[in-house]
């Protein structure tokens, strides 16, 4: 038990992937997830804020088992029931859509803040991350789709990113295949794994193995390959011929997104990937997650999930996505406020006072000396002088 | 166990004393968010991120059982220690002046953000409520407690809240009164209870029980009746004659806030309580509470505790405030910022989509419709209509 117990040197360690924001990145932090509220509001998309902590039966509602074990849970002393931090803000949301909006027709939410996670989702990830994003229920049509995706690159190129990049997919690809094939639920899996690991080799194998009808065959072999620009959902066109209806079906949406996102934000370069799988458990139509140059890891990432309302006894069409404002925050440019600092000396004079009130007023930020020994702060560029009868601000 | 397990209708059941908050509200809250950490700013104030969790050994460093038992705790997965969900920004932010912060010098932080608590505090509050507050380190003089309370005053007041009244107090007084009286640690606990609950019987048995000296039990029998205006500052001048010097700086201490603060913020009642006893535990100096009228508890608490940094390694002089944002936007009238919405119909045309795109440049919120028998949300109460060759927005 011994080296459990922190020396007092020792105490201000966090555990590995918690931080704490200091105040130039903390400044950004604030701008981003006001720049994205902002965005979201404008396009109508109503603010609420879900609790952090909830039942787990309301918070692990079969997003998979991912999910469930990146949360932390806890009893709760008043009820003796086990609450879980929530580690993802989507089904908190869709809970709200269900049980809080009984409105009929379409509902526009959007939330931000922080969830929890028991490990890092990649080795260098916070367990921490703040989030932003919507989510539009009742919207079953590819013009829903057009919405979400637009409003997510248009929020995202207000940052001053680098160039942005957005990967799209669709599950009902693999989902019509693997029903075709007449897969088991274990082989579904299986092959669902695979995919993700994109590892050739072990794919070939495996349909070799597995899969008898050539045509199966075919299709599931080539399903990684089906990756390129918007010219692919042709090639895909061409290639599924013969294939259920579904895979059309989700071409056309593809094909219709590609060429609205194309006309409307031509900032971004559009990347599709027919083999892509994330979030397959709950995803049910097209998924998305947005790039920006120099940053490997996804910063936004969203898709349909249409069914999610339906263990709070509402199933509705659903589309969303969240934004990682953490990993946005690595990359943009610091625009910290309090360059222009001013420093007022120690005085006991009511008119420095009034001066100093009226500079706030003015929203100019102000230091006020707590003595006449205070050093003045580094970050003060500007102070105020009495000059001439009147206090002014003039460079230090 | 059965009855443990939700049914599908009681899945959007949510804990007792946590709250999911809804769009007219989560406004007000956003809007009061920034409005205090804007005004934070604007006195110099630099903004910090603490996170939401950490090493026990770290957040719970001798505050007093009370939030100890507050704290909700889990284990790390990654280390085997153990950590807990914050239940109080303050050691956090003392953490950080300690560490991360190496300057001498006076330090100004701001934070917001969420605590959780395994229990409410008082009987109807949340249990997690949105926090917003300072800490200002390395100023021991009464001109930082001034600038805090002031900050305070000042930040509550632009948030339009019934009138104003701050309690003041200040630890050093029952303190000195408890060493003077040579009381044992039991005895300073016991007394310090009964201060709390201010029951005259109780007390008047306790002093005539426990305490030998005539001065001494004079002093603390009238020590619950000191308060009341400024006024009462002189009265208890007068009637300490010949107590420990701890004392008449305590009183000067408060005398000088009450002439400053009276000249700055003539907008607030000032309440002078010297038997108040709240914080004990680690405040060291002048403590307060700010409330609004017609609202019980206290919208703001803070205080002087110099050596809260010690454990981490640097005991520095401490002050600083939080205010309860949740218990604030109870008070505040709604500002929902949603009244003019925006319809837009739907249309393929090109002309309407950049008739939308420059209204949400010019900060107006536009809903679009996703497909021709889309309903119009109650809420938009004008519309873009093409009237005269141009899209014009008018009345609904």
């Amino acid at each position: 038990m011994e080296n459990l117990v922190m020396n007092y040197e020792d105490r201000w360690l966090l555990p590995d992937g918690i931080e704490e924001i200091l105040p130039e990145s903390a400044d950004q932090i604030e701008s981003l997830r006001r720049q994205l509220l902002d965005a979201f509001r404008l396009w109508g998309y109503e603010l609420v804020i879900p609790p952090m902590i909830e039942y787990t039966d309301s918070l692990l509602i079969g997003l998979g088992q991912d999910i469930d074990l990146l949360t932390f849970r806890v009893t709760d002393q008043l009820s003796g029931r086990m609450m879980g931090i929530r580690a993802d803000i989507t089904p908190q949301i869709a809970r709200m859509d269900a049980h809080s909006f009984s409105q009929e027709g379409v509902s526009r939410l959007c939330y931000t803040g922080h969830v929890l996670h028991t490990k890092p989702k990649t080795p260098l990830a916070t367990r921490s991350p703040l989030q932003a994003g919507v989510e539009l229920f009742g919207g079953a049509g590819v013009e829903s789709d057009i919405e979400v995706i637009t409003l997510l690159l248009e929020s995202l190129q207000q940052l001053d990113l680098p160039k942005l990049h957005l990967d799209l997919g669709h599950v009902a690809i693999y989902r019509t295949l693997a029903e075709e094939a007449e897969f088991t639920k274990e082989q579904e899996q299986e092959f669902f794994q695979l995919l993700q690991r994109k590892s050739a080799t072990d794919i070939d194998r495996w349909v070799n193995e597995h899969v008898k009808k050539p045509q199966h065959k075919k299709w599931l072999l080539k399903l990684p390959e089906l990756a390129g620009g918007p010219e692919i959902i042709d090639t895909a066109r061409e290639f599924f011929k013969g294939a259920p209806a579904a895979i059309f079906d989700a071409l056309d949406q593809l094909s219709k997104i590609a060429q609205t996102i194309g006309q409307r934000c031509n900032f971004v370069n559009m990347y599709f990937d027919l083999g892509e799988v994330r979030g397959y458990h709950y995803h049910t139509g097209v998924v998305f997650a947005a790039f920006a140059s120099g940053f490997g890891e996804a910063i936004a990432r969203g898709g349909r999930y249409d069914s999610i309302g339906k263990v709070f006894g509402r199933a509705r069409a659903a589309i969303g996505f969240t934004v990682d404002i953490t990993s946005v925050s690595q990359l943009t440019l610091s625009q910290s406020g309090q360059e222009n600092l001013i420093w007022a000396p120690y005085s006991e004079d009511q008119n420095l006072w009034s001066a100093v009130r009226r500079l706030r007023d003015e929203g100019r930020s102000v230091i006020a000396a707590l003595d006449k020994d205070d050093d003045i702060p580094v970050k003060c560029k500007q102070q105020l002088v009495f000059v001439d009868g009147e206090y002014q601000v003039l460079p230090l």
